[in-house]
């Protein structure tokens, strides 16, 4: 957090923009080990997918999701604003997909005898973490990707919250490995420490051309790219970005284990900062006098389940009372 | 059959627009026993649930349909090309929604503390026949018009196959409903013995300032309208309409009854043209040497779910010959 | 005309659509004297015109067109619905661009550092005949296309009068010629003697892939292609195409001559059937009560610009009355 | 700037976003001296663009402009994106439109017979300043809002400049006068002081309702509000936006003096802080060694058109080289 106070001064000096967005270019192209990708700063994760799907969709397609996926269900019909259909693959609920489910979707597509009547299934869209805070092996991805390849189609990751899967217990799978596997990916900003921020990475030549102009079409451009450029130089470096996730998962796995340790249904197993949890309305009642947490979906009548959420900025004192609360609540 | 011969011919001589589209507005009027609604005529069905859609969606809202309707499933991602999310509600195999599953998408969008994150519904669209051939009662309409106007969301009917709805021996629902209890809908010509044309009827002011224009941004307006006009002419005259229609329902009665005496499996319960039956694939096979059948789905690996579709053009001695085929199949 | 109403008849028998369609493709491949091109009849010019379009348009781009484009005038925004900017250039009385505007324009692009910021033209629209009836020769034709591979935008030609144009007596253009310099055509025919039809011919390899998929989409499929295939068959068998729309030529010279004989100031020059032609205000009173004009534009407070246009099913006593009655008029 | 700075320090003690965004909106209501106004900051001037006209424009309809007008020219097509045309007006040099040619316009649409085959004018876009440095009078504004009124259509305001024509030494329109006199503008923070960020305020209740998903479906809505909030906290307390774009302005002043003492031709009139002037292309060439001009139009072969433009981080240094640059360099 020092490294970004301190950028955040420099804010006021003044610098050009470009002297930081090429630093952070370079930064990413380091850390992605690959010097032939293309980076796109962006206020914000919405924006980013409208970019990517923009530049990548013909109009008669549409991209294969998980159905829990964001672009299908939080962002406000931000796809089909720009034409395109959001083609939502059934998912368990750790909401990720599989290769296999990808390969029956193609072929559901081209074996039907009328498929110019339906919506063509062009690209894969994936999020790491998943909206319930799972995340993709590096086996799952390989598997995406090959099964990608082979059916001619994208694969998008979707990293709004990539800081908290790159710093899990559970990851195994590296910035390199995306710029490898997939097609074009963000590396989430805005909901990993940065103020503002995602920083788009084209992989595939194929959509590397006039991307500009699909970013600024989308008014998804920041006129003061410094801004963005010195949150993600702060994160990029010495790891801040996957220390200060880090952290937060570590709460979110002592949450996790306080909750299963005192009888809680979890929704989702995960092992990073986001804990989906059953609650009984009696109790959320009483815990949301309290804390802050975000509803997920009715469960039945008397139970809800909801999700506990810690970031960069929790404190471990509010955590520690958290515990201590759940542990007292029976 | 001999009216539309008898038009078809008036065709060259060449009578004004205004002239055949009036009459059809009369008498279409006159059949829903309301004098307060808009005719239009469209070129197909698409073109058709377009502009309605069009004009009733505002940019974040989408509507609401059974998960088989033929906007969710088969008009090319015609309905999100026009930037609006079909929110679609599981169905059962009859293809029919309920005012109960209108009332729940509607609670779960607006009890979501986060409802502006995502599509709000603004209204439903229903299919008559449904996509599988069934039919909504009177009573199933008026609930989900009684619910929709109470959510203030429109209800918008696919007339496609009205005919065959109208002239099915379950049928108790009139023009003269649908010109009440929906917002707008329409009398399908294309696929219920027209050359071309549909005959959209919209019911609810509402829905009818400026309509025209957006006709005409489609492309969806017949040049020449008397081309459509003189065919829904035809129609609409001596229930020719229901007549051709009802013929095509008694072949298609006669096929699933001795479908089920020979022990086939039907998909779904059909009173109207349209069959769905289980196939095992070779059977299948000998049966598409000589009739078209269309795919409908797999069932699982040795059996297939198809379509037999009878219409206005079906001829007596074939459906004799499918029904021996059938018996004899064994 | 007695070929249409021969096939009009044919259509109550029921032929299928392929063997039709089939027949006027290879009709078209024989008239255009080229195999490599795929044909696609469409129920009218607007929908032709979104398909080839949205099929040769990325998100970023627009289309260069004449000031006087139909696509820019009277669709009511239809290409701008499918999220491309029409990009008018300059044209005078006659309708007609240049290649050295299209090379301008061209030019302006690429040379402002700030063209990400601004539509990027990807190709050109013609008409032929141009909105106010002249004709592109085809040494003009050979300049746009020439300076259109040179920059790497397609030539796309809107033929909605497509055969007033090869019909008129200072045509030097061929279909076999459009085959070859443009990107893609459509013959019209709804203007041009059919009932319904336009037939679009697709020509440069690039925007052939998924072509049907966005016909679909747009809803400008005609379930019975028939219907147009017949129109077509019609048409250009026995040049009956460029027959009936020579005599509408030939209607449109006479009222021409007689108009200027008369004093008449034409607004803009017409080999074709359409003329345009100042009339003052009183004059055009007394001759509205008897003729129907097209209003095209207000000259001044006391003259307006109006269009005469005749037809292939226009009477020639109706034209000798006309040619009477301004030789009258004075 | 001091506050800046302050307010920036304060961002990382982490505040609410609803603390900070409820404060300025409050501020926004005083300046307004209208409590009946709703709202919303942006990241940027073309998602704000987006969100009010995607808001205010039906599917057939469309927005006059100014030819210059920043959505007409430099959004890449973001209006055409959502699927309205942009309807130029000509414009003078100084970018602006008056109420005669908003009637024109719209008498022009009405008086055609065959208007829905046209875009529908919907309403007014203008921007203060304009895009090449002029401001329109109170006196302009009351005419063109009262012509709007009168034909229904809305004005909206683009004050991605405001801060400079509020501070212009001929400036008489104050933030209540915006309040009342459009439908709907915003105060612009980006160009005029602020790291990021856009104040939209709708002001005709007509256009406030479900706003908020229109601007998250744009991915146009701050994560963390706040940042923008500070922002305008700081630019909206004692007087802090004048005073800076002032500052800019006063330096625009005399480098437009210096300019035309030096017998420079400006090709527009403008009290701000954007200059646009003809240089001769030598000459232009030595300039851009030392400055950063932005290129505005190619005059003649020999002449350019170029834009200087100070802001609130333009040196007094600065400009007194260039200003004695100027002087010295015939």
């Amino acid at each position: 957090m020092d490294l970004l106070v301190a950028t955040n001064k420099e804010d006021t000096v003044g610098y050009g923009d470009d002297h930081y967005t090429k630093e952070v270019t370079e930064l990413i192209k380091q850390q992605c080990n690959n010097d032939n990708i293309d980076v796109y700063l962006f206020v914000g994760g919405t924006p980013a997918n409208i970019a990517f799907l923009k530049q990548a969709l013909r109009p008669h397609q549409g991209v294969l999701c998980a159905s829990f996926g964001h672009i299908n269900c939080h962002e406000a019909g931000a796809i089909e604003a720009t034409g395109h259909k959001v083609l939502p693959l059934k998912c368990g609920q750790e909401g990720k997909i599989t290769a296999d489910q990808v390969e029956a979707a193609w072929l559901d597509h081209y074996t039907d005898g009328n498929q110019m009547h339906m919506v063509q299934p062009a690209g894969v869209y994936i999020s790491q973490t998943t909206e319930t805070g799972a995340i993709y092996s590096k086996k799952e991805l390989m598997d995406l990707s090959q099964e990608c390849k082979k059916r001619e189609l994208f694969l998008y990751l979707d990293g709004a919250r990539l800081g908290y899967a790159l710093s899990s217990k559970d990851n195994d799978v590296s910035l390199e490995d995306l710029a490898h596997l997939t097609d074009g990916f963000y590396i989430g900003g805005t909901k990993c420490g940065a103020l503002i921020g995602e920083a788009m990475v084209l992989v595939n030549d194929k959509y590397k051309k006039d991307f500009f102009y699909i970013v600024k079409q989308d008014g998804a451009l920041l006129a003061k790219g410094r801004l963005a450029a010195l949150q993600f130089k702060g994160l990029l470096t010495n790891n801040v970005y996957t220390k200060i996730c880090g952290k937060a998962n570590e709460y979110g796995q002592q949450i996790a284990t306080t909750l299963k340790a005192n009888g809680f249904t979890m929704f989702a197993d995960s092992p990073t900062n986001q804990q989906f949890v059953v609650f009984d309305n009696k109790r959320l009642k009483e815990f949301e006098k309290k804390y802050n947490f975000a509803f997920w979906a009715n469960k039945d009548e008397n139970n809800t389940i909801i999700r506990i959420c810690t970031s960069w900025s929790t404190k471990k004192e509010d955590v520690k009372e958290l515990l201590k609360d759940i542990s007292e609540s029976k």
